[in-house]
């Protein structure tokens, strides 16, 4: 991962007829190099995605300029975007509960630099992970959710999210459904970790459900929260075979192989600026 | 594939204790070779499933000798078993439509002898495979289905396989569904091919309803048919990977690799007398 | 894979400064309107590469105007370039032997019109393919390789390629070694398939190279040919894992099954116009 | 993972006529039930390996009565055989340097009871992972190697492996090469994770040779180490694909993933009791 100053720039719209040359134009007349190019024409819906990286070393505008060049550009195409610099770490909270083999993955991709993003938090309703956080030197922070108490809990974890001034939500195996009204005040930009190949097996328990089944495969997939449980847009996923003398708790332990890496993948994806949605499904500019 | 003569022996009992014992010995006492033995035990069920295979050079029973022994160990122990000889190659017949994928694969790979069985015939309700079978001398046979007229081409299959003496039939692709009726009559003996990681996207379409939910791994599933469609048991899958870029044309396409490798796959274990169905699930000694 | 007429630009430079804002310039001035781009620069060279795909349904260029364009802005960017038209299929020779698996997925996949190019010949060193070739009406040309006669063989070759007008070669498990001549008149041209994940198991017999190391994985690998064999541009790879169950004769059925698709996908990136060289690497933009 | 007692028993032996009647009838008679039996018959060396597990809840010997049954079928078979029960967990050190990947995979997996082991120790010739394996209660210990004093520092190695009754020792990217003395010490109980898919690649910097090379995977294998560098036995291997848009730092973090997934997996295997070695290879009952 290079260290030069960089923009990304995340842009959806409808038509892309003389996009491409406005906005390569845009970076090339005031100095830019484009690092990186991506872009997507997605059939079903008309809708065109692209992704943009530039260095910054001897561009001619300052960020003010940028943002008023692509407010025109923005309007002029219509387009909606986001544009983030590589000097801008987006925050990140970790929600887990108990078991921790997804949070050490994200703590030790942290640790090794592997992360465009800071770990400012570790939230759980539980105490068992507190050591864990602390020996990566990442604040934990225990909010019980008590039965029938989800609101409160929740307030709390809104106020810390807010305090921390956090930009992402990784639910890294937190054993807690959220509310529809914290799920709506985070659009794509929490990311939960379920336990199958969706939309195999949503819902509870499904490394039961898979032998249960006979599947030859079980799976894992990183998706973003919405309101609708286990059928929010998919960023990441991958299987590993199974036989028949893999009882329950090997398919647990085998899953646990496959949940780290699909979720730290998923989370590495985000902090990348990579992925992009387009009603319920992502693109994921590799 | 060695081509000394052997025994295979496939078994399931509610109890195993000294039936390994038993075998063995009954193998070694009469002067034969165990060259291959896998079991498994499963807790669920309780039930216990063996495979053993002994080398028949200087074996001093014949065939009659085996039937009896084999008989006062199955009473003495309360097995079902199967006995197969490797000298009887199961008799198979392909039923295919108009795609020619995985037919072209199970022609080749028993044109390259990987299959411990003989393909006698492709049975087609349409003309279109005619040649792709006659290039690799199998006898073809086409039995429309007309609308509303299923029992009647039924009929006519049954009489073929009753004809051609048919051990196995196996669904490449094949775009009918069968009745109950002709389902009841070949238990474990029916293998599909279904074009998805089951039970995501069971039914029509499955690359379709795979593009509209988002995934990133599209799947291919062998399983016996049983009366519920694509619930029965599977045999064997396989996935890879896909991202936005992949229109429905262009999952149809990966997938048609994923069905053949997966159906070959499934028939090539069943022919080595591999697999076994307990419930709704298969032990496959691999 | 869409039918409308395309333009498919595939360039590479030294220095790419101003050069993504001139091409994508040059397709929006004319009424073009890109479909797709790609593009890496790669550190170590200094090289940069780039694919550019665009619609000419309503470009005001005929292909003379475009000829002419690029050749002006391939000096301003002193670029190397390689341009082509959707409706101007590569004309493909298949050489092959004896064994028939990569030669039939080339020939079923051509049929179900996964490959953007037409196969115009199987020649072979022997009689034995000649019936699987008429199976796919494809014109087979029987070439035999005496003893010392490479040079003789090589020239009918070279007669037949000019005839035929042939734009790739492909080596679809073809047993003979070409001649620096010949290969050096078909850079980046020639597609070969080894049978182990190079550079592993370079030479004769991989298979039985890889039984002896005891490896838990084998391979296939596409690659162009160059003067050094098994030393070329490596185009796709692919493995699975074996057991020490494999002998010998099962690694070389699994090696098929690799061989084949490897091949194939190699094939289809070129002829999608996917595959730059640099140096001895390729890019593949996938 | 059962925490019934059972005893595992991995046999060699040239001959197999009657072994297995003979060691199914020894558990049998004494009371024992099999719980899992495999085996292996090697064609190009004529060796027979086995692995039997029986349960030892009901059986009828003591462990000196069991031992004088083996011995005397030993003598009768001429076996080399390694008996284990399954209360006696082997000690495990593991050799670290500064990156802690490799060791965090390890630990994790200890916490979480997933290796049939008890880590011991971690041996390390930095300071850097003391707080790490302190993180795990595990005691560490640091042996520094001076340049030319490797003698010293191993002979401080081998009496800490002595103190601590090792079994078996891991090297997690330990960066030292180990003597030929030390290796002949530990046959087949030192373990190694090589950052290639060897044979490709052995020596140093293979992530840089792999992107010299051009490869489009790379691997990870785990082997036990003997006097000839990157030459042992092969254990456990897996790959992953990359494309040209990976440079070395990619492919060093994409090689972490597999590296401690393999290493594990491999040292798994082994305090299963599931690995025997035969010449240069290994026999893993999966």
């Amino acid at each position: 991962m290079s260290d030069a100053l960089r923009a990304t720039l995340l842009v959806s719209c409808r038509d892309r007829t003389g996009l491409v040359a406005a906005l390569s134009d845009f970076v090339f007349r005031n100095g830019g190099n484009i690092v990186d190019a991506d872009q997507h024409a997605e059939a079903e819906t008309g809708q065109f995605f692209m992704r943009l990286v530039w260095d910054l070393a001897s561009f001619r505008l300052d960020r003010r300029g940028i943002d008023a060049g692509l407010t025109a550009l923005g309007q002029a195409f219509e387009l909606t975007y986001e544009l983030t610099y590589s000097d801008q770490r987006p925050r990140v909270a970790v929600f887990a509960s108990k078991t921790p083999h997804c949070l050490y993955d994200l703590l030790l991709s942290h640790q090794l630099r592997e992360l465009r993003g800071e770990l400012v938090a570790v939230v759980s309703n539980h105490e068992d992970l507190r050591t864990t956080a602390g020996h990566f030197a990442v604040p934990f922070f225990h909010v019980p959710v008590e039965p029938g108490q989800r609101a409160r809990a929740e307030a709390r974890q809104q106020e810390l999210l807010a305090e921390l001034r956090v930009d992402l939500v990784v639910l890294a195996r937190y054993m807690q459904i959220l509310s529809p009204e914290l799920v709506a005040r985070w659009p794509s930009r929490i990311i939960n970790i379920h336990h199958s190949f969706l939309p195999a097996f949503v819902g509870a328990r499904p490394y039961h459900q898979a032998k249960a089944r006979g599947v030859k495969v079980i799976g894992a997939t990183a998706h973003f929260v919405t309101a609708e449980l286990d059928q929010g847009p998919i960023i990441a996923q991958d299987v590993c075979h199974v036989s028949h003398r893999d009882d329950v708790d090997d398919l647990i332990q085998k899953g646990r192989e496959l949940e780290r890496q699909v979720l730290t993948r998923a989370v590495r994806l985000h902090l990348d600026h990579r992925v992009l949605v387009s009603e319920n499904r992502t693109i994921v500019f590799g």
